[in-house]
């Protein structure tokens, strides 16, 4: 690794020479693959992006020029290239993050891994630095093409080009994400933009790239259209951008440091907004990945280096149950379609696309069209189901409570990850969703605790015409089933404990269940009487458990969101409006960032191993005696 | 109102001359002028649709063909034309809705005012449509240009361009209201297209409409920008829609209803996704408002016909506050800057836009953008102040959340026009804010009384720098200043009664201090010893207000916010953890939707008026001693 040795800052880049650079490339690549195998990560998007990582680096001044980089999770070579080559701990506790963290340098400069942010980022950095006479800086950001098909980079776009003096370069790196068969007119139009600018080596790369990277038999359609439309439109080169007011250079080929170089200068020296379009590809040098026509080894967990094949147990058991049910419900109803925000396969509808591909559709990173789309649809007599990452859906607040709820549309929302996610870091967690959605009038969330209850559940949403319904379950793995021992109008009981001492009542939400048996369990040894309670639907909360917690002493309510107005605060409210003086303490995740590190250790840190919530309730009670 | 008494359905459009459609298309407008101006409502956008609204009804056959009104409240004429005439109690309860409203008529889509929907809508139908094999069904989107500035637009457009087959027009209503100084790109694009495809007519009324539309020396920059620009381009005369793959027939003179129909019939035959670009001028036929340059009558009060002034005292006092206040702070502070989505004058930045043009961003409608921009901006330096209307807040949960939050962005958000805002509707009422950003890591949010605190809690807001600052204030008048008393470590004594009985505790949050103070009167006639306070910093509840709680027997909480998770909830939930046992009673707005109606008739409704809050805390201290 003698080269990557040499470079502790970016200024030691530009000492390097062109073959130099190349050597660089390579060792990156293979201290990539090396590092990630070991530890999980985002393997693919980082090895698309070395050459033009090295580039950027070389054309500005970072930190006083600022990079914004969209997601972040493709910030490794950034990383590696601004003087930390520790990646042994890798998204784990104290470790470095998976995404940009101004706590580790001022390097960085956004952390909100979600998408489609970066030009507004950058938008206000410029307008900043314009008012306070530092023109001389330039902001940089590097967004993906699947991440310009999300709402706010349109916002930013047609503001950017408004302001026609201001030093912003904007690097699309497209390695033909945003390619999948239904995702519409950007990539139309890129695909355009790679096949009329006389860029004869991209072009036959990019036709074997559209041909192998989806379902075969309308890309092929798709390449062939995006063709003849190029050869039609090649007296109007720049389109769209060019329209809107932004110089474009483009495309260029990604993995090319001298090309990128280039490209990148000229956009430094226009003085005006500027769109670098440099071809990438996802998994470059790589062959497991470059094999993934799918993903591309997006993100993976633990893999062999060599074959790039899983060393740990597989993840993401609750996916795969959606995934066999919602085909299941597919099969029995020609009315349920299916919505994904550009995650098809992570939420699992690649087998209801495989069986239904008619009823499937992809928006792109869109989920604000998921849910409004889903309101039409159901208008016209479908019923969707819209399945994303549960800290997604808060980009679709107000199209949920305002075209969803307040038309009374039944659409189901499904929300995986949902809960502690842990190595992802603070903006992956899905803790917001219940506490979001409690005030969204008509809408009912149910939260499985096992696969039984999970297709219930799914079934159950799908048979709602009326009003939205959420399904939401974790990323942690899925157990065995628990079965109730009683139900009381709708409630799970899931055990009784006799005893001598006070009466309590466990409630737990979801996933929770686990925690809130082994809860129920240890305080049952103390000789108190304990039930544990599984409500199943906990939005609005159950009338008949607001009227179970009258009949006890004290109620612990878990959950695994965040607690500040979470299900617990709400049943808390409903008690106290009922006139019952049993107290609730709820417990669940504070309102509060979470670094990243494994799930487990931020259980213990927001302290709800059944441990800690034994001990709260034990409290509570003698403190209530006192 | 010989013709207009002849349509009670579209298809007696269909029998009508072209010499009595422009006869009816008068008639509409005298209508509209009479009816509007007695009533308030939203005059400029119906009068600029009127020939618009006649040729949709004649091309297409509503309700079996949908036509989609983006944010609605230009559907008076499609509502005139529609079997509804009786606008006598336009906006007012139990009367005519001012948006489309699914009670009223099959022939009514969608009811969110909330701007931008209409696409992913449309998208949504049109896909149910070709899946459920009713693809001779037509589905209508009427947006304007402004709405096209808002992210959901591109979602949608983006998707919609992918379904090459399904019948979708898009009738991009264009009245130039993008064209404000600072709103970019794609107002750029559409000025392009008016002046580039050989339409004489409406290029020289264009360039008239643009000299007269703004601040006139960079509009006439802008226009002669856009000509030259034009001009350059006219090989590639039909841009970016073009590009992302959508049809394009255009510009169209929208007062020119063969004309409209003509290309609205085109676009039907055509059998795919179609964008039909029609220039209208808002206000159109009425003088006031051809001549009101800034707003075009876009919403009014009671009006004098004839002279377009208002006959009813001037509303909005909170906003002249702020806008005020807002003045003082930039002048004092170079560093802070103001941000609005498409909203200059309605949320009081004129004045400051006029003392500091550029330190005033107009980011189109684009919430999305206004937040993380505004993060980019606080990262390089400066303070900006976001002013939105509460209820579009919603839009940028998620941005407010990861992008100002997470990263401890020094950012004021200004919400103005929360709690109930009453004729508007459902998805005006600025109520969710509250319950919304409860969950905010770090965000604090003031809800002052009156002038003296709005005035000291923008003061205070400005002087944060590392976490988002909101402060909301409604849509109600200003009443005179409420002084405190005493003061508890930052809350506000308004008012104590000593007295034999239980000591109550009332809680006013923002403008509801005058309420507070009414029942704290009504409750110490009945013999109670009551304090009346309000701690203006509402979020994080004070841990004082805690301490306070603890003092009294009985507290009730009192917000026009969604008592659901509210304030009021949070109190409660923040006194049960520090062990304190005193009930507290939160009254604030259901979370319902609340029909169009008085803010009056909404506060009784919602049991919001002294006399129902003092019956509340006297049947609660009975319930208590039974």
């Amino acid at each position: 690794m003698a080269l990557l040795d040499r470079i502790s800052s970016p200024s030691d880049l530009r000492r390097l020479s062109e073959r130099e650079l190349v050597a660089l490339a390579a060792e990156i690549r293979d201290f990539l693959v090396a590092s990630v195998s070991r530890t999980g990560g985002h393997l693919g998007p980082n090895l698309g992006v070395v050459e033009l990582s090295i580039a950027l680096h070389r054309v500005f001044d970072s930190p006083r020029d600022s990079v914004v980089f969209d997601t972040g999770h493709q910030a490794y070579v950034h990383k590696l290239l601004t003087g930390r080559q520790d990646f042994s701990d890798l998204r784990t506790r104290g470790g470095m993050s998976g995404y940009p963290s101004r706590a580790e340098s001022p390097h960085d400069v956004v952390e909100n891994s979600h998408a489609s942010t970066a030009l507004s980022w950058a938008d206000g950095i410029a307008k900043a630095h314009e008012l306070r006479g530092r023109s001389d800086r330039h902001v940089v950001a590097v967004i993906g093409d699947g991440a310009l098909t999300g709402g706010m980079a349109w916002e930013a776009l047609n503001n950017i080009a408004a302001g026609r003096d201001r030093r912003l370069v904007i690097v699309v790196n497209d390695n033909g994400r945003s390619y999948a068969p239904t995702i519409g007119g950007l990539a139309h139009h890129l695909d355009t933009l790679r096949v009329t600018n006389g860029y004869e080596a991209v072009l036959s790369w990019g036709k074997r790239t559209l041909r192998r990277s989806g379902a075969p038999g309308r890309l092929a359609y798709d390449a062939l259209h995006g063709l003849k439309k190029g050869i039609k439109d090649v007296v109007a080169p720049q389109g769209m951008f060019e329209d809107l007011g932004l110089k474009y250079v483009g495309p260029v080929d990604g993995h090319d440091v001298a090309a990128v170089e280039r490209a990148l200068a000229r956009a430094k020296a226009f003085g005006g907004p500027v769109i670098v379009h440099v071809i990438t590809e996802k998994g470059r040098g790589y062959s497991p990945a470059e094999q993934d026509v799918a993903d591309r080894f997006h993100a993976v967990g633990r893999i062999h280096p060599e074959t790039g094949l899983p060393v740990a147990p597989s993840r993401f058991s609750w996916t795969k149950v959606f995934a066999d049910e919602m085909v299941r419900i597919g099969r029995r109803r020609p009315d349920v379609v299916a919505i994904t925000a550009a995650m098809l396969a992570p939420v699992g509808l690649a087998p209801f696309e495989a069986e239904f591909p008619e009823r499937t559709f992809d928006v792109g990173i869109a989920e604000q069209h998921a849910a409004t789309s889903a309101a039409g649809m159901a208008f016209a007599g479908l019923h969707p189901v819209v399945a994303v990452y549960a800290t997604f859906l808060n980009r679709a607040f107000d199209q949920v409570l305002m075209d969803v709820a307040l038309h009374r549309a039944g659409v189901t929302f499904v929300l995986d990850r949902a809960g502690l996610t842990g190595e992802d870091g603070a903006s992956h967690n899905g803790m917001w969703d219940m506490a979001m959605l409690r005030v969204v009038p008509g809408l009912r969330l149910a939260a499985p605790r096992d696969e039984a209850t999970l297709r219930s559940a799914l079934r159950a949403a799908v048979d709602v015409d009326d009003a939205p319904t959420v399904v939401r379950y974790p990323k942690t793995p899925l157990g065995d089933d628990i079965p109730a021992i009683d139900a009381v109008e709708g409630v799970d009981v899931l055990a009784r404990h006799a005893g001598p001492g006070a009466r309590v009542l466990v409630v737990g939400i979801g996933s929770m269940a686990t925690t809130a048996v082994q809860v129920g369990e240890q305080l049952a040894a103390t000789g108190l009487q304990v039930t544990i309670v599984d409500p199943r639907w906990v939005l609005p909360v159950p009338s008949a458990l607001v009227k179970v917690v009258g009949e006890h002493d004290l109620t612990l309510c878990v959950e695994d969101g965040v607690v500040e107005g979470g299900v617990g605060a709400t049943l808390a409210q409903r008690v106290t409006e009922a006139g019952i003086r049993t107290p609730v303490l709820a417990r669940g995740i504070p309102a509060q960032f979470l670094e990243h590190a494994s799930i487990a250790q931020l259980v213990e840190a927001v302290r709800l191993r059944p441990e800690d919530l034994a001990a709260d309730v034990l409290g509570a009670l003698a403190a209530a005696d006192a």
